[in-house]
Parts: C-alpha cells; structure tokens; sequence
C-alpha cells in the first residue's frame, strides 16, 4: 500500500520591515513594504494569508545593523536592507483578532534576553492567539548587536548554542512545569481561583542562567510555543534535534538538501525523538501566472525593481565579508569569519559577478518561476525528492506574490491532494503535529509538573 | 479674568490579570476580569472607554509575585492577586485596531531590560498606535523578581533611581537623537528610502549601560511614548521632575496631597520645566448609580464580594512586611524596609483592624459612592484642591464599573464644563500637551540630531 502523498506546509517568510530577501523590490509601484509601520497593512495581509490557509506567518527579526559591505550603512539605508526593522512580537494581537487559524512563528533573539520575562511573552501571546504562537529561536551573528548591548564581540558560535540550550531548559521549566494542569480552578462561589499547591517554583542554577520563581503566566494552549529553528552547523543540528518541531532551510539542490534533512532527522533519533517530529520548511521565492510566457515576463518586469547589489550587502552581513572590496571576477576569499561554516563552504571561490547573478531578484532564495502546473511540479519535486515538509514563501512584490501564489499555485496543488483545503481546528502544533503539546519524548516534558502529586488542597 | 476651569483627565487602571487592586471582586457573578488571556475581553473593554472619550488605558505591571503575606503564595493564588499576571505589552496591537484615540499607558519595568531591544519595542508600538503609548517608567520592589533574574536582591532603592535616569538617557538618544527628521527620503524613483547621512550612531559609555549603535526604527510620532511615574520618595519626586510627563498618586487628602503635588511641581522647575509639564493623575475607585442611596446599596452588594485579606496581603508585599504575623489589634511595627517611606510613614501604628476596615473593598484606593452629581462634586474638589490634573479609575465591578462611570458621571461632567465632549485629533502627547515631541526645555531634547547638519547626501 502506498501511504497517501504528504500534503505541502506553507507559511509566508516576512519581517517587520521594508526590505526583507528580495531587495529592491520596495521600489516597485505595487509593493506595499513601506507601510509596515501600520496596523492596516498587517492586518491585510493577516486576512490574504488565511484566505489562502497558510499554515502561517513566519516573521524574521534581526537585532543590530548590516554595516559589514562598504563598512557602512550607505546602501543598508538607501534599500532598506532590514533597516529600520520593528519588533515582531508587537503585531501578534492585532492580527490574532481579525484571523482563526493562521499562525504566528516569531523570530526572537535569545542571547539578549532573560529567561523570566522572555517566557511570559510568549505564554501571553499564546494566550491571547488560542495557542497559534511559535518561537524562531535564534542567537544572533552580528557584532553590531553585541556591542549595542555592551559587549565588545559576540560570544563563539558553538558556545552560543550551549546558552540557547540553558535557556531552552530553564524556559520549559516555567512553561511546563511551574503550574500542573489543574492548579486553575476558577470557582466564584468557593473564592478560589489557582490552588497554590499546584503551583510549583522553578529553581534553576546552570551555568549561563539563575533562575528561582513561578512562572507569571498559568498554562497557555500550547505552553511552549512551537519551536522554530534554522541551525544548519554541525552544532545547530545537534541543538535542532535536541528542540526544534520545525527547522527552516535552504537547498541547492535536492540531493543537497536531502542529506541536510537526514542529518536532522538523525539529529531526532539521537535526541530520542523521532524523524518526523520534525517538519522541514524550505525558503523559496516564486513569480506565477497563467502561463510560462506571462511568469517569464512578469519575472523580467519584476526584476528591473530588484537590487542585486542591496542582496550581496546583505550577505556580505551574513558571512562577515565586505564582498566590495573583490573586483567583479576576482574569486571570493572568505578566510576565517563567524559565519556558520556551510554558508562560506558554498561560496568559497565564487565571484561577485556570480554572486550578482545569483541576487537577480535581489536576494539568493530559490526561485520559481512558470505555470501554475510548473510552480506546483516544481514544489511538488523538492518536497519528494529532498524529503521536506513545506515551504517559506517570501514576498517579492507584496503582497501580490502572496496573491498570485494563492490564486494559481493553491488550487493547483489541492487539485493534487498536496494542499489542504480547510484548516484542522485547534493550537498551531494540534494543526501540525496533531497534538496540543510537545510528547513526552521531547526534552520540554522531563519538568512537567503534572505527573507531581500535591497532598494538600490549599484552596 | 478667571482662568477656565481645568478639564479632568482620565485614565481607566487596569492590569492584564484577574485582581488587580480592588482584590475578591473577580468573584462578583458579573465581573469578567477572569477572561484577561482573551483578545475579545481586551477589545470590548478598549471600545468601551473611547466610546467614554477615555484619555487612556493604563495598564500596570508587576514581575514577580506577593510571596510575603503568610510567607507564600497561598492567598496570591486564591484570589489572583496579580497572579497569574502577563505581558501588557502584547495586548496594545489589537487595541489599537479597534480605536482612534484612546492612549495606552503601559508600565515596563526597566531593571531587567536592555536599553537598545527595549526602545524598539516602545518605537514598534508608537508606530502602530500612530502616536498614542506612554510607558510609566517603574524600577520594580520585589525581591521575588530579583531572584527570577538571577540576583540574589535587587538594587537599594536610590540605586534603582540612578539606574533608571541613566538607562532614561539611553534610550532618548535611541529615540530622539539616532535619526533625523529628515532621515526618511522614501522615494521609489531614485531608489533611496533613508539618508545614511542622517542616521547617527548613538555612543554611549556609563556606569550601567554600554550601547554603541544606530536605533533600529525610523522615527514614530511621538518619538519618546509619553513618560509616566509614580515615584513619591524624595529621590523618586527628583526622578518624576526630571524626566515625568504624567505622575500618578494616591492621597488621602486633598491637602496632604497638595503638598506632594506641590513638590512634583516644584521638581520640575528644579529641572528646568515649567510646572504644568507634569500632569498629575490620582488613584480612585467609585461606585455611581442614580441616587445616593442606590448607590449606597450598590456598595453593600458589592463588598461582600470584596477580599479585605487579599487587600492587605497586596499590601504586605508592597511594603516588605507580613500583616499575618500581628494580631488584629496590635499596632503594626513596619521597621526598615525597602518600601518607598512615605508609605511606611503613613501607615506605621495602625493596627490590621483598621487595615482591613480600610480595605473594604480590596483595595486602599480613594472610594467615592454617589449620585452622579457627589461623584463629580467630589472628583472636581479633589481636582481643584489638590492641584492634580485627573484620575486613573480603578475597576471595581469589570467593566460595569467603567459603563457606570460613562452613563452617570461623565455626562454631569461635561454638563459642568470639566470633560470633553470629543477627542483632539493626533497623538496621546498631542491630547494632552498640544505638542507631539517632548519640549526643548526636556531633557531628552538635548540629544536630538535635528540640530545636526549633514554635509553630504548620501542618497
């Protein structure tokens, strides 16, 4: 018997900004970038996405400037290049109330933060969304955030994962172990609203964190958000197997990516989980129309908006490099950078002229371009081959990509059985993984607080 | 000629919990603060107060929990005494896409907060609020939270004020000196959305903060949220004259408050303001119906729902000092500690009869019950006695309490010339002070970047 197709994930790759991948793009009559600073843009966008039942809307943050290329922030200024950037968190309620089902993966910074607060954010927004909250976790490569937070550089790439295990730890705690399921009993007439004996304090005394108190919030949906990740070292897939539920990656090719997927979901196995408790989303960039001759030409028109250079700036920030400083066909030297070692690997060697031609549409994401049966072929192919889940969708011209994708590519695809044609009720993770909270297989359940029995009755 | 007469500001006190001042209410059969983890909640209550041309939404704040009544969270979690409590920061998106006008006051403790990510999360909301969050700056009192960060005990009390003044100096250069006014260029045609040149890093070195770096947001409407405080110690009153636009009290009678007010004002003059820059709101709760004597009965109703105990056990929190261990009638020996001394002053000798006799309705605030034309005989008296400028209303009933207030006293207000009959256009600061930007005689003016003068266009 052959199991049934696996049906394709989708969520929309924006940030809280102007120019995000596809740089450049701002610039083009249609695009709505420049209005992020208003409610309405987000709420529109909110309304287009759950129209077209994406799984979600996964919101990139980044803390400090893109001031590597040219030294500077010249060109970082004129596109925009992530730049002014607003917190992501902050639109999570105002898009909550006018969706049901979409969901929010929020990028966030963990090496800034203290576990305390950071984790009452986030059960506050799980709240407040009916449990539609994931957590990107990432731990920042900028030097330009380490010293406008009063450190003179970052610390090493290895030992930030160590931090983010620390504070993953101490997070579950408060999330899943400071108060059991039935420490809220909310009865008027016995004036009791939590038994304090279900109540339980965290006392956490690691090596990057110290932690003692109750956790502020009583239990949300989830508890802990769905755990977003995007690690591709050797040290961020032992991290991704350790807590992601979903990991956001990048593929050359098929094969290429494949080996990434299985190294992490061996990453899982060796963690005690298993291979497909972890979902796999791709970036990709896609230009559609109702046949491959108007995609084509819809790609030319677009891409006379876009900026390759504001694309290798932005990367020049990624790998540490001012890639200015190369003539067009003198071949990259990266040397020894913080970057994280695959990314320079790749482009060991290249030039700047192929680097531009990589950015065409301004940013170095896959990109589709045809038919809605090639868009949908094209998909269909990376899922299967490379053994993923789904895809990060960007915005190119925005939302218009969003439009196009779901007016052609959407019905496409459900026509195959690849995509849902409603929503499953319930959390982000009950949607995904088809339960409310993380197994008891992930690391998160060991502080569970549940299985502790409390003698007294203090209500 | 006489001056006309003041208008009475007001806010509604809130907090996103279950109880916040007025403690046992949440178990009258028509209060809805157990709803707070839900948006409709949120929303329906933000309608409610624009709709009563409410100047704002305050929204208090506390990390950390009252742990010293009876040593433990026993009563805390029995009648959620602001427990659980989470993140109001989270709730201000979704409000905001429901009004026009209401301000939104939100207290963020800034001990535990870095300067840089911090002014972001203020810059984000001003954008999507077009203009209307105020932060009411507090540095916290509760070991409990200490210790959830890691401290063994939080800063001594004048401390905390020298750190909040320097990370206040911090984040005005992040606000108001990083990027120019004319920074934002945003034009599609010649592909430039900001002027490097005029984008300015900010260089600070203290003796608590080290930020290097350029604000990550472009400028909001009010630049710096309108500054809220409630500082009352003498280094707190310095604190409020130095940097407060809006000070909140609590009296206990017009004339004492007078002299506090007074010294508010006279802090400003000592920092170079004028003494109508700070606008004074106190604490009051009231309980309105037709006549005096429905009223009356309303009261009666409500207090047997009220937890004088809870009130007290807030109480021993906010003063260090646990009110279980003396008899009823036994005077209350405070001693040193860390609680602001004038609260301590005033309550030292009491005994916990009459704390509880004062506490009738589960909070120490001033009670007024009336007709609707007491309340505002009693409301313009403290108004014009005391020299303050407005009220943060507590809820008692939620938020029947606000709808009481809205059908009963404002319409007798407006009758008396002493409410608006509709709201100024533009931003909180805009309503309240005619001008949308901080005054050149505030100190954060002095490192505005407008004055600076960029020599090349980096465009």
């Amino acid at each position: 018997m052959i199991p049934p197709a696996k049906p394709l994930l989708l969520n929309a790759f924006t940030m809280n900004c102007v120019g995000h991948i596809n740089h450049g793009m701002w610039t083009h009559p249609q695009d709505r970038s420049t209005e992020f600073n208003h409610l309405s843009y987000w709420l529109d966008l909110a309304r287009i996405l759950e129209k077209g039942l994406f799984d979600g809307m996964f919101i990139a943050d980044i803390l400090g400037v893109y001031d590597v290329y040219q030294q500077g922030i010249a060109l970082t200024a004129r596109e925009a290049i992530q730049l002014p950037v607003n917190d992501p968190l902050m639109l999570v309620s105002a898009m909550a109330s006018v969706t049901e089902h979409l969901g929010f993966g929020l990028t966030a910074n963990l090496s800034y933060e203290a576990p305390y607060p950071f984790a009452r954010r986030f059960s506050t927004l799980d709240h407040l969304t009916n449990g539609r909250v994931g957590w990107n976790i990432v731990t920042g490569y900028l030097d330009s955030a380490a010293r406008a937070m009063g450190q003179t550089q970052q610390l090493a790439h290895d030992r930030r994962y160590d931090q983010a295990d620390e504070f993953l730890d101490v997070s579950y705690q408060l999330w899943e172990g400071s108060w059991q399921d039935d420490a809220l009993v909310i009865d008027r007439q016995r004036r009791c609203y939590a038994d304090a004996s279900k109540i339980h304090p965290v006392n956490h005394h690691g090596e990057f964190y110290q932690v003692e108190g109750y956790h502020l919030s009583s239990p949300s949906p989830q508890r802990t958000p769905l755990l977003f990740q995007a690690g591709s070292s050797t040290r961020g897939v032992r991290f991704a197997g350790r807590h992601a539920e979903c990991v956001f990656v990048n593929g050359s090719t098929p094969q290429a990516l494949r080996e990434q997927v299985n190294k992490l979901r061996q990453a899982a196995r060796d963690a005690g989980r298993l291979p497909e408790d972890i979902k796999i989303f791709m970036g990709v960039s896609v230009i559609v129309a109702p046949s491959e001759k108007d995609a084509e030409e819809k790609y030319q028109a677009y891409r006379r908006y876009a900026s390759p250079e504001a694309g290798i700036a932005h990367f020049s920030s990624s790998i540490g490099v001012d890639l200015s400083q190369f003539g067009l066909d003198e071949p990259i030297q990266t040397g020894p950078t913080r970057a994280i070692e695959s990314v320079t690997q790749t482009y060991s060697g290249w030039t700047r002229r192929r680097l531009l031609e990589q950015h065409a549409m301004g940013g170095r994401y896959l990109l589709i371009v045809g038919s809605p049966s090639q868009v949908a072929d094209q998909l269909i192919k990376w899922l299967d081959e490379a053994d993923i889940d789904g895809f990060n969708l960007t915005r190119i011209v925005n939302p218009q990509s969003y439009i196009d994708f779901i007016d052609w590519v959407v019905p496409e695809l459900q026509q195959r059985g690849r995509y849902k044609t409603a929503y499953q009720p319930g959390t982000l993770r009950k949607k995904l993984f088809n339960h409310d909270r993380l197994p008891a297989r992930h690391r998160a359940a060991r502080w569970r607080a549940d299985t502790q029995t409390s003698v007294e009755d203090k209500c």
